[in-house]
């Protein structure tokens, strides 16, 4: 093996930079030529490459975002846009390839596998955390910081009215985000969508606090009722309240990564290169309790990743 | 004069538990009793003061909110509430009032001036920026320094997907925050309520930017059109391209206020009370080109500050 | 179990204020009163009691520092001293101590179980993260993000100018802090008191840069030179190059703590409270791989906790 | 005049790249070519010229350091390097030069002017703020939240143990960074090189505090003790007590410039490039109470910015 790629695709992620790094100078240390592909998918099938060297990616590891861009490439859905992904890589010689992204990017990565026989590793890069075979996605210990920075904010003036918030954090079909941030700031009530939103509990909360206190309670974007606003709607109606809603929104996909997602994103970069040396294929390197794991693509979104159930506890107890 | 008092009203703003700080030490330095009220004037009809001392204020320069709480109040509207605090200011023996907060705050001070003759000295806080007599007002900084921050991030994920992106601010009526976070973010288009929002231009400087690279627009909360929201749908209709929509929200009022804020709030904190001994009733204590200025109270909401002529020249020549 | 009571001592970590609140609310969940010792050891020898409500723990969770105060006593490590806080726990119908803190700390609180029977469990809260038994201390998350971001800072001056610094950051005998920080930061050369810090490599690393690009270097302050100025004063004599120092200092032991860990200070808190509702004692709570573990208080400092093999091949891959 | 350069120089400052921004932008706003000198002096002499672009430009506004970087050259300052430097100029047919940096730049950019008629105009771009006719510089403002938010992290420790912190910051041979910060932080005392430093008022102010309360003293390094650790040392010997010494350093000069840095920054931006386009030389351009102020570059360094007269007294009401 003497030429890989890599690229990052879907959402982006902070530490996908430091992970871009990682993989650069992982492949350099084995003897390994290196190229970037610019734009995800749609970069690939374009034939966007460029090569990618250790001063290119010398002081990126502190920035959010990803130099290698990302999409959600449409012409990729289809076996046409694969298959001339594939005559890209075989006429660039690329023999091996890394992809670091979602469970979108692993559903391409996986066809590519199967249809064509390239031999790529995924690498987990969402905020969303909300991959089977990794403890932690690149990206999630930062968005969660975020998350809680940004809510502190709102607490000073909740607190200085009195008022309760409804707080919307992101984090798709899963509540990772919304449970580690509500345990962080204290949420009187956090709404995730692996459980049934309850209302009537909800509002007991607020009452707890009392008319002078505020309430702070987190709602993760995919729970039941879609989302903070329409919580907010529905606490109106239900008992005529009026919450203030605040959309976190799209910070939480940006700024410098956490030293934890640093540290992951050097490591998984590192991992996925000598998993190309090793052979491996199909799979996502992924990192659980200290241990590099690697999962074949398909269980990586047909199992599903559970909360810990101790952070249900912690959520009602410290309520 | 032996006691006074002091307030936060309105919104709260980042700076105002610094000024609450100053004003408790220069109270103390200047012989004086100091109470505070808590919860502004609703407070201060119910009578809720409390004696403030330098321990109780020791470590309060640094976090957002206020530690006297702050309300809107309904009943102080009234003839009857502004009776029932003014008979409450003379009951507990206060000769002097301090209050911050924002045009609001000012009417009610200014009424229990004109009905009851309390001696009363206001402080400019809030993060709009929108009083005339000062250059800039408590929590201004925080505010605009907390958005540009976000922005930052929002950036890097606009820039790694090449999107457009309509950032909301806030602001209320003028355009103030959206101008100076506009050119720090190196926004491509800054719509602000001073100046009619022109959809044509801000179209073509998307355009200008091409399909890959990302355009950040930020609109002032009172812009024409009421919003980023609203100009994303008539983007679509118009110009059928489909921007995304961040609002920033209540993160603007919190946090940890930056020096500047600092500064200003600690030397409003002492002038009020300087204010207050010289026999200085009914103005704003504000801070202009390094000097203090005395604003009668009516003036800070009939005149109007404007935005300076260059910001709009730098957001043309930046953009 | 009726009545407990806990302290903070040693250094403070930043989490602490989020374990207090978290075991004030384990507690009253759990029908205890919970009384806080204020200022550690020295505050328990004294008898300084103050009873502990969820409204005084309502805003604590995302301040550094501990509300409790801490303190390093020379008067507990005596057996009278011991006495005396024995008699003052009993005197107070106190039936069970969680004391959170580092090693000091614990050879105190299992003094207090030998010597006198006291029921006590510790929690590990301390920056350095070098205690036996947990993945992770209360405070090292917060502390490695605080140096990684003033790293960053300093790297942007690096960068600029082309300059070789080195970057002392804390931990005491261990090299935790320095090798996530160093990894984070992508340095150069990480020096930690685990391994012998060789000056050759070093200097290989920095002609690697060469003279236009920086050179960063970490530096725990227990390496076997004894800190950065050491190091620096060696380079100039051995290579003749004068490189920068900086020493990040006790800002590393306070701010805002981190999402991660807020969690991790909520979770022990809750499980300190059972441990001793369990009838636990003599042992201190931590958490390894996603559990809950406990671990006998003398274990906690003859066992040593390592540095991860993997740590050390990254910082050489990536360097 | 159709091509013009610029160089940054002397220490690196938050904001140095937002200005370039803004020079590249107003240069091609006003159909000037524009040129950025690689290294300061050094680069000019070398004839280190790259041309600069609105893309090169795009995103640099929100990160510190300076993409030309920076040196302080020996070379240039001599007649024979000053000679080579112009030579460059003629020969790249660069008409205007823009400079951005502290006193030493400007010594060389005059130089340039008198013995070369180079047409330059000067910006002023240091931490230090420290030069005649502007009210601030490029990167102060940040540089002075940069230690606020370090010396809030402090506090948190020194105030859990009551201890006593001799806190370091930069600003040469001018207090504007220890007065500014030391109001902001709450400081108790504030040493700064214009003013005797008075042990024995600094020694009352601790005593005031007693032995459980933290004291915060801002140390300006020019002080007239030479900085925080002489100053403990005197604690120790005449008074016996020791404080703990904390060095901010070289953080101080990096990081993401604060909003009114980038404003600053962007708005004298523009200024320079109108100045020289206006046929303007030999003057710096700076901000004062909102108005853009030209200086004969002789004048910033003979003439004395002064601190505020009432710094000095908020100082001494508020500590």
């Amino acid at each position: 093996m003497k030429k890989i790629a890599m690229l990052t695709s879907g959402g982006d992620a902070p530490g996908m930079n430091a992970h871009i790094r990682a993989v650069v100078r992982a492949a350099i240390y084995n003897g390994l030529e290196i190229y970037g592909i610019v734009g995800g998918y749609s970069g690939l099938i374009e034939g966007n490459f460029i090569k990618l060297t250790r001063k290119e990616t010398a002081n990126i590891i502190s920035s959010g975002g990803t130099i290698l861009k990302t999409s959600r490439s449409k012409e990729f859905m289809n076996a046409g846009g694969r298959a001339a992904a594939a005559e890209q890589l075989k006429e660039n010689g690329i023999e091996g390839l890394i992809c670091c992204g979602g469970d979108g990017t692993f559903h391409g990565a996986h066809a590519l596998w199967e249809e064509h026989g390239v031999q790529v590793v995924c690498t987990p890069g969402t905020i969303d955390n909300d991959l089977y075979g990794t403890d932690y996605t690149i990206g999630y210990d930062t968005a969660i910081n975020t998350a809680v920075q940004a809510i502190d904010k709102i607490r000073d003036t909740a607190d200085s009215h009195g008022r309760v918030f409804l707080i919307e954090v992101m984090g798709r079909h899963a509540g990772f985000i919304a449970m580690d941030v509500g345990i962080s700031c204290g949420a009187e009530y956090i709404a995730i969508p692996e459980i049934a939103t309850n209302l009537d509990i909800l509002y007991q909360r607020i009452l707890k606090q009392g008319k002078t206190r505020r309430t702070i309670i987190i709602v993760g974007e995919g729970d039941e009722y879609g989302g903070a606003a329409v919580i907010a709607e529905l606490m109106k109606q239900k008992y005529d309240i009026e919450p203030k809603v605040s959309i976190l929104g799209h910070m939480q996909r940006g700024g410098a990564p956490t030293a934890r997602d640093r540290v992951l994103a050097s490591h998984l970069g590192v991992k996925a290169v000598e998993a190309l040396l090793d052979g491996k294929t199909d799979v996502m390197v992924g990192k659980s309790m200290h241990d590099i794991v690697y999962t074949p693509l398909v269980e990586t979104w047909t199992k599903k990743k559970k909360i810990f159930n101790y952070m249900m506890e912690l959520s009602d107890i410290l309520a």
